[in-house]
């Protein structure tokens, strides 16, 4: 109760400040509520931390104007990192998301999680120096893996594309060598977090779906990420459709979306028609020239996860539907098939308003999104209460 | 902001002390951060609108025992109304939820808004004057109808079996009659709050089925009922399935789930094979008769209703499904359909502790949900706070 009293408030009043408006106490304590005291201890604890600052003067009708505080965005930095199937990515941003520093590297996932985390400790140390940032200076660090995780522990679960990972504490490994709090999610849900903060900010409901080599989605609902009981919200890639009966997929499963539609079964169909790509690239730059068979291809697949999606949008009536991933941005072909279907099947109020749109964020994307959740965790009030309390003397 | 300062934070302390619990100046101070002073002032204006009251006496180490303060949850009430396709139900609840009156009937939707709302009003001040309640003692209504509900306006939008109700103001309508704030929700929005808040409070990712005259569902996502951008998520009911292919429904379109698996379409294809079952009512008498078409039609509209809810497990990992409605409550054979799809069809993550389950509610539901929802609107912050500054000398 007294620690409460006592130490509480720190997270709340920076909250305030996120939107990057100044503020004099006097305003901080009408918006917050706190009493004039509590802010003034406040004030000065976040200070200490450098957390905020006293800039420009406030106008006065006399005597000395009031200081005014804002959000010392560049006072302190987060790592967001993207481990692919292929490649891996880091960036250095401050806390309004501005990146600092970026390396990207390929890099294969299969190399199993210690050669994987090593190397993102040493580039995310590697950005620190470059930029002249003490360790003291990270608050956060957000991880991107291809496949699911448990979202209460950090851990990689049955994930089909990442040999050796399957339960390893990613959280752990990294916590112990950068000793800063960090988040692990799938790949898709932050490449959704930071589609959502910088794309469509005032969007509640979006449905973010890669199609790459394999197929997935992430829900913003009511303005959040929903992850669902086990971290396995989004998984439309192994949803069974008609058209793929009896097709194997590498789940083990038949007859899923993935085994027809995704980067591996496109190339697999093309090859059997004599067609000869090797990869999502190769059916990017097919594309590129024109290839009636391969547009052809991208166009099915783009309907077989229209249809699935069809359902989604009846069930989560989102006001846009977001495509990302190598396979979704080989042309524009697959993001016609997805909104011929879309725009057939879902039900006239779900498709009224509804915008599908291909995502309008770069390579960085799933990087940038890591550095999002980052940010989001590292300012809550909880985190800032906590850095508070460890620094109080 | 000398409003909000002055103003607020009546509905913050009323927040905490939703749990029931007692609890004296100096804990809420500590609880909600707010200054002794304030909370001295929030506590009198809280008081005098008998929203609270000073209970018991607090073990203290000498002198006199501070007040404890408690919600007053018998104060104040609720009327949670629920329309349905041929009944209506209303029950007047304290802020606790607690029925303390309540009447039901039945009557067609199809009688239209005013016929119906007129009903509605003229029941709730029966209820009110059956329990000696006056008018001012009721503080928010919350109304189910059945069909989707714009939810910013409180409209039932395109509604398909309630003719004359699309567009119409049923919001407005109540308030100028009982000149409370009042909800509009669809039927299977307002089940979902009641079975999440009665039955499961501690789920925080959860599917509401309703199987009866049609086909609807509800996502609890997040712990928070997920309306979508138009208020017409969940709407399972039109989903495109194989085996209805070419099977007309209701909605205008072809091949929709409920146009195969809901009560009407089972009453269809029995009457086709010279079983002749008039209603819902019907296949239940003769499913617990052990008809045996009866229960073989149930076990296959449950696969159907299984195909669909397969891929909304994928996409939203719940951890518990509720199936409601007269036709999901017909026996057990619908459920039992519904399970051996789902778990053959989802994904092993999805399901590994996913529970498939008869709704726990009765009759009520909709009615009891409904005054959860004007409960929950009634009790929050911006609320209080707004009866407090309508009060204020």
């Amino acid at each position: 109760m007294t620690n409460r009293s006592n130490g509480g408030g720190h997270g709340e009043l920076l909250q305030v400040l996120r939107d990057g408006k100044p503020r004099t106490r006097a305003e901080l304590a009408a918006l917050t509520g706190l009493a004039r005291s509590t802010i003034r201890l406040r004030v000065e604890s976040l200070s200490a931390l450098n957390l905020i600052s006293a800039i420009g003067e406030a106008a006065s009708s006399g005597g000395r104007p009031p200081s005014q505080f804002a959000l010392n965005a560049s006072a302190r930095v987060v790592i967001g990192a993207d481990i692919g199937a292929n490649h891996a990515g880091v960036v250095l941003s401050d806390l309004n998301g501005e990146i600092l520093a970026r390396h990207r590297e390929e890099l294969a996932v299969e190399s199993g999680p210690v050669v994987i985390l090593e190397w993102l400790v040493a580039t995310a140390r590697r950005l620190l120096a470059e930029t002249g940032r003490a360790s003291r200076d990270l608050i956060t660090v957000g991880v991107g893996v291809p496949g699911p995780v448990e979202h209460r522990t950090g851990r990689p679960i049955s994930p089909p594309i990442m040999p050796g990972w399957d339960g390893f504490d990613v959280r752990g490994w990294i916590e112990g060598e950068l000793g800063v709090p960090v988040l692990v999610d799938n790949d898709v849900n932050i490449m959704a977090v930071g589609e959502h903060a910088v794309a469509f900010p005032e969007v509640a409901d979006l449905l973010f779906v890669k199609v790459a080599t394999g197929i997935g989605s992430a829900i913003i609902a009511g303005g959040a990420l929903q992850r669902g009981a086990q971290g396995a919200a989004g998984d439309i890639g192994h949803v069974r459709l008609e058209r793929a009966d009896g097709v194997a997929c590498s789940c083990g499963n038949v007859g899923c979306l993935e085994a027809i539609a995704a980067g591996p079964a496109i190339v697999r169909a093309l090859w059997e028609t004599g067609t000869h790509i090797r990869d999502n690239r190769g059916i990017a730059q097919a594309a590129a020239r024109g290839d009636i068979k391969v547009i052809r291809a991208l166009r099915q697949a783009g309907r077989d996860v229209g249809e699935v999606l069809s359902t989604c949008v009846n069930l989560l009536n989102p006001s846009v539907i977001v495509l990302a991933g190598s396979v979704a941005g080989a042309g524009d072909q697959l993001l016609a098939g997805v909104r011929e279907v879309v725009y057939e099947r879902s039900t006239p109020l779900a498709t009224k308003t509804l915008q599908i749109l291909p995502t309008q964020m770069g390579a960085d994307a799933a990087a940038v999104g890591a550095s999002i959740l980052a940010i989001q965790h590292g300012l809550s009030p909880e985190s800032i209460d906590s850095m508070v309390a460890e620094t109080a003397p």
